[in-house]
């Protein structure tokens, strides 16, 4: 059943938005509040000033997510602002509560400016546990995360990179169980050269892709291009594109395996895809008409297709990934997401299906598969505690027991 | 039964902390997501985006209260910083909730410079529909206050300074109905000269009180003193002793009606309570011990006392003030809580009680009486509507109304 624009307005006009603050503990009467309140509350207040790491135990700041936005690059709505931004805002923090009973926050910021947002993150430190920053407009979205990683000592994770890279590079490993291929000899369009372009484009090489070309509008980019070029595009290029191949999208897919679509509707046209290797596999994720129709890109000879869309098979949705990486990081009070991290989340997404149950339509888990939540946070906490940034120790079977207890989903 | 130490820890660490985040909407299949997320939810972004207004209408926005804090001035407990003041922040958006239906969230800042507290709140505007000021020193949290107030257009409340002045301007003038006298004629020590009782006086003299001496911990403070001032003692001394009386606590009590203690255990003897007028009335508020204990006031002649204690009666408690003056202010989409706002507040807590009901040790409701909050949140409401500072009109019964509906204290 599809829904209308006024469904819409109206769930978020009947409910006055979509996020509520609520009590854990009851309040009804004097004695109630002498524990909540005053003067019981003094006492975790004393303990957490005698051990400031207590304020994870005592406060809800160990499972409180800050969703940090200017409005700058909404949807596909563009820089529409902070307060236009807040239902998107909300939305996310419902989504990590449901998925992974992780809390959020929405955090819309009056400022564009990276010193500012900076800044006011760091000063809000002491309430949240963690920062996911959403759309958040290139290049600010890159300056900003690098700075907070190195700023704060809680986790921060900028979703729109991280998220579809993640979720993106455990669809292209199981598309690869079906071919046969290995990630070493793939060669890889990717074509956008946002912010999820250069995310997927880092963590594909951290994960052993030699071979990759990232095309923006302009086409290829390689080292040495003069125009349209970047600070993110500059980098990137040293480590891709190793031939430094000019020209257009049509002329650099012919011969690669791979297209990876971040871009614009009807990017990819049948004749490119024709021209790509044996079984080419299409990740077309612009929103919301991608970049080749699956019907289209099926003709031309995709062995695997997946969008952005959830009325298409193999949807890339970032729901799958940040929901149970938060919760992982939380339960084991890490202060980092590194790429350890986000690769075991990439695993422990792709192999949740059975090589027996993969095919063409099925290389990546529902977005309402319960099993996804509980598996990532689980990989995610046991890799924290491997590579050092666990302030915690948590038995990774009883985070993955835990996710799933307090996500709200349908589990049927 | 009184609370322990040990009760009080565990509370907060079994629920880790007092406060979650819970969505208002269902997220149990592909259509709630869309609907609540992508791709539904552009249509309130765009909605806003054409109207900022909107914002109030489609986002949780209009029911969001920030609690605000630096940690520098908590309880009894000091400048214990933000991370250990998050159980209080904490705490009191806990009792936003469940008196008022008022979802607030706290913001606990890391930094005591008044310019970077401004400019945060400023850049959290896009967020909150109101900011409630707490637990910050003096002389800050006076220009906080006076600098938000001007440069935000959502309420803002400093709930130490007003929430303890209406309760307690709500208390004496149930007092006087007792004995018969009158604010214009009263004389009033005001001992203590931090926040709330500055703010005690500017409303007791809003409210037509003529005579009221401030004292501090040197003794009276009268306009030309030189030692111990402050910007603050300097501009009250103007409006206040009018006889530039010198002289200790001790000297300036004799000859007076009412005695309002904000300041430490004893300051009050029981000498000094038998230098005053007949029928005396006393409010020593010193947390966790009075300026004299109850029984000690009774012998020494006093008609009515008050304490901040919920173990004796008349108890001062700022519950019965924020939750209603905040659901009141943002029903009607206030730009402020302005002077006229707080009068109906304390005339809303008083005439609560019928004249038949009063007596010495009942001129205050109790904190879990369910008429308070829907009367004070009505009073506000219709004053703000008729000073000009709402946006949007709303019949006040309907508030008074729905205030009961949203509480969820025992109503027994």
């Amino acid at each position: 059943m599809p829904t209308t624009r006024e469904e819409a307005l109206q769930i978020h006009r009947e409910n006055q938005g979509k996020l509520e603050s609520k009590s854990k503990v009851p309040v009804r009467n004097t004695r109630d509040l002498s524990l909540a309140y005053s003067p019981g509350v003094a006492e975790p207040c004393k303990a957490i000033f005698e051990d400031k790491q207590k304020v994870f135990d005592y406060t809800m700041k160990g499972n409180m997510v800050a969703v940090v936005s200017d409005g700058s690059a909404v949807l596909g709505l563009g820089n529409i602002g902070p307060e236009a931004a807040l239902p998107v805002m909300e939305g996310k923090a419902v989504l990590f509560k449901s998925f992974a009973g992780v809390d959020a926050f929405p955090i819309c910021l009056d400022t564009s400016e990276v010193d500012r947002i900076v800044e006011t993150v760091k000063l809000l430190q002491p309430t949240f546990g963690g920062v996911n920053l959403e759309d958040i407009a290139a290049p600010n979205c890159f300056i900003i995360e690098e700075r907070l990683k190195k700023e704060v000592n809680i986790p921060v994770f900028h979703d729109d990179q991280h998220g579809t890279a993640i979720v993106t590079a455990a669809g292209l490993i199981n598309a690869l169980k079906l071919s046969g291929k290995s990630l070493s000899e793939l060669k890889i369009i990717v074509n956008g050269a946002g912010s999820a372009g250069i995310a997927i484009i880092k963590l594909l090489l951290s994960m052993g892709v030699r071979d990759v070309i990232l095309c923006d509008s302009r086409g290829a980019i390689y080292e040495g291009r003069t125009t349209g070029m970047n600070d993110q595009k500059v980098e990137i290029a040293k480590v891709t594109n190793k031939d430094k191949v000019a020209g257009e999208l049509s002329d650099v897919a012919a011969g690669t395996d791979v297209f990876i679509g971040v871009s614009v509707a009807g990017a990819l046209t049948k004749e490119m895809l024709q021209s790509m290797n044996e079984d080419p596999i299409v990740f077309a994720m612009a929103n919301p008409d991608p970049e080749i129709m699956p019907e289209e890109a099926k003709e031309a000879g995709a062995s695997v297709i997946g969008t952005g869309r959830s009325d298409f098979p193999n949807q890339i949705n970032n729901v799958l990934a940040f929901p149970g990486i938060f919760r992982g990081a939380l339960e084991v009070n890490a202060t980092h997401i590194n790429e350890e991290m986000k690769k075991a989340a990439v695993y422990a997404i792709a192999d949740l299906l059975e090589e027996s149950e993969l095919n063409s339509d099925y290389v990546i888990p529902a977005p309402f598969d319960p099993r996804v939540a509980p598996a990532v946070a689980s990989a995610v906490a046991k890799t924290a505690m491997e590579t050092g940034v666990a302030r915690k120790e948590v038995d990774p079977e009883y985070v993955a027991e835990k996710t799933s207890r307090l996500s709200i989903i349908d589990k049927e």
